[in-house]
């Protein structure tokens, strides 16, 4: 596999995620160029060396005339509006986002722009700052990016959004939009709303109890610093998912509260919470296991890159 | 105020706190000696050229020798132990502790020991390691150590245990009891359960969930890697205080997931997280700010003391 993507690049949104993309595939030699909205935004990105503008069609007709891949790269709730321009101005080009759910994003995808040719990836990589500010290069260095992979995902687009993830530094983790979705709720979205009323909680307590705070508190509610309107459309947009997790963490909380009430013990919860911890260490502090033994665009070779996602494997080309 | 304890230091347990104190105030000059029950942490401990013995009665008769100030640093499941042994062997020696609870250990002392001149103390500082190999003589710099302040705490005896906290590196935070084990339930102990749980369910959902797994998971779910029976040993020793932020947790777990159902959003949650992240952020972020204007010993210092840490302001001497 080639590392570079053999077409341009054309990111909609240059937000945390969108913008690192533009910069990453940019100082790599590849042809890249982004849209926002925001003046602002655009100004910040061309000072600093990158193709972008705040004039939607004129972008999307470039992407139509380049044969440009086109990176979704909004919140969730921006979606509609670009879809239907991209739609609109640049129907033929092979479509992806980056957004942190995939069966809304396809549900949308194919009600707006039913003839697109999408192939929806998720980068897992991010911080709690936002905009352009904050954007680096290095973001997707080593990080998973999920690229949907089902029995009627197209070879050859496939292989595209597979390779711009790679160029990006990123390994690919195939999956079904489904799959995902529920990993994203409770590796994710999930946390996100620990972090949050863990921060509460404490916050609640005094302000001296905010002095006392250290490196439990510290960690554990990073995420919760997140600008709100981000956090909100990411989870939103999982809702079901969500859910299932949220209702499970309730659920093991209230036998944990149970258990120190009546017996005065917490074993079960920290028992299994630190097993649970060293199994992610496993996984996650080994290098990852690339897949082996799958042609793309041989008979079922979608199914096969989910079996081996399954055991925690990546695609490395 | 000086830096160094006029008297020495006996350290009572090696561990993570107990050995990382050794190691700091033996390094700083400070005559300092330790004594742990296992011989092998004894004899790391020796080899890198520090006093220690697992001999306890012969570390007790040189403490009561020394006139030093006895530290208490085992888990709180053997504090019993320890405390009974200082009463037979050093009952004149000032006594203080770093376990994460305050009130049931003023308890036990005051059962155990009832004529010890006895003043709390906790730093707020840790990893999810554990053991003398975990030792780190830098671990208490710029940490908070509260220093039990009760209205019948005596003057010098209070100066020489938040001297040492001083000599660690450490800010001291003057707090009553049971607002110390309040404020640690709301921001150490609670924050264990909710990183407990979260782990859980994200390991629980597929190996394929730990490999897509990134910075939210990461941090959020870093101290449920701690030793399970150090984390029983903490967090049961609180277990009035936690049941409350532990319900409290979970009913507002229960309203957000409420809201998620019946409105599709997430809007309370997040935003109530998000600004107690940004006061946290505020309060941890600054130098902190000195208390001002109290000589320890004149009338009514306790108070004085204990009404400036509830600003958030630490005693610098």
């Amino acid at each position: 596999m080639s590392a570079a993507p053999s077409r341009p690049v054309c990111i909609l949104g240059l937000g945390l995620i969108g913008g690192s993309l533009l910069r990453r595939l940019s100082d790599s030699g590849i042809r890249a160029f982004g849209y926002n909205r925001s003046t602002p935004t655009v100004d910040a990105a061309v000072t600093d060396g990158y193709r972008a503008s705040s004039v939607l069609p004129e972008v999307l007709a470039q992407a139509a005339a380049d044969d440009a891949i086109v990176v979704l790269a909004t919140p969730f709730t921006a979606l509609d509006t670009i879809i239907t321009a991209v739609r609109d101005t640049a129907p033929d080009c092979l479509l992806t986002d980056v957004v942190s759910v995939k069966e809304q994003v396809a549900e949308l995808v194919g009600r707006l722009h039913p003839g697109a040719r999408y192939v929806g990836g998720h980068p897992m990589a991010g911080t709690s700052q936002s905009g352009w500010a904050a954007t680096d290069p290095a973001l997707f260095d080593g990080a998973m990016w999920m690229v949907t992979t089902h029995d009627d995902t197209d070879a050859d687009d496939w292989l595209a959004v597979a390779g711009l993830a790679r160029a990006a530094g990123s390994y690919v983790v195939p999956a079904a939009n489904d799959a995902h979705d529920r990993a994203a709720a409770a590796i994710s979205h999930n946390p996100h709303l620990t972090a949050a009323v863990t921060a509460t909680v404490g916050a609640g307590e005094s302000d001296l109890a905010l002095r006392l705070a250290a490196g439990s508190f510290r960690d554990g509610t990073r995420v919760a610093g997140t600008a709100p309107d981000l956090q909100r459309a990411m989870l939103e947009a999982n809702s079901i998912a969500l859910l299932n997790t949220l209702s499970e963490t309730i659920d093991r909380l209230t036998a944990a509260r149970d258990a120190l009430r009546d017996n005065g013990d917490v074993a079960a919860i920290v028992d299994d919470g630190h097993r649970a911890r060293r199994k992610y260490e496993e996984i996650a502090g080994a290098a990852p296991t690339p897949i082996t033994d799958v042609r793309i665009g041989d008979t079922g070779w979608q199914q096969e890159l989910r079996r081996q996602a399954h055991l925690a494997r990546v695609w490395i080309g």
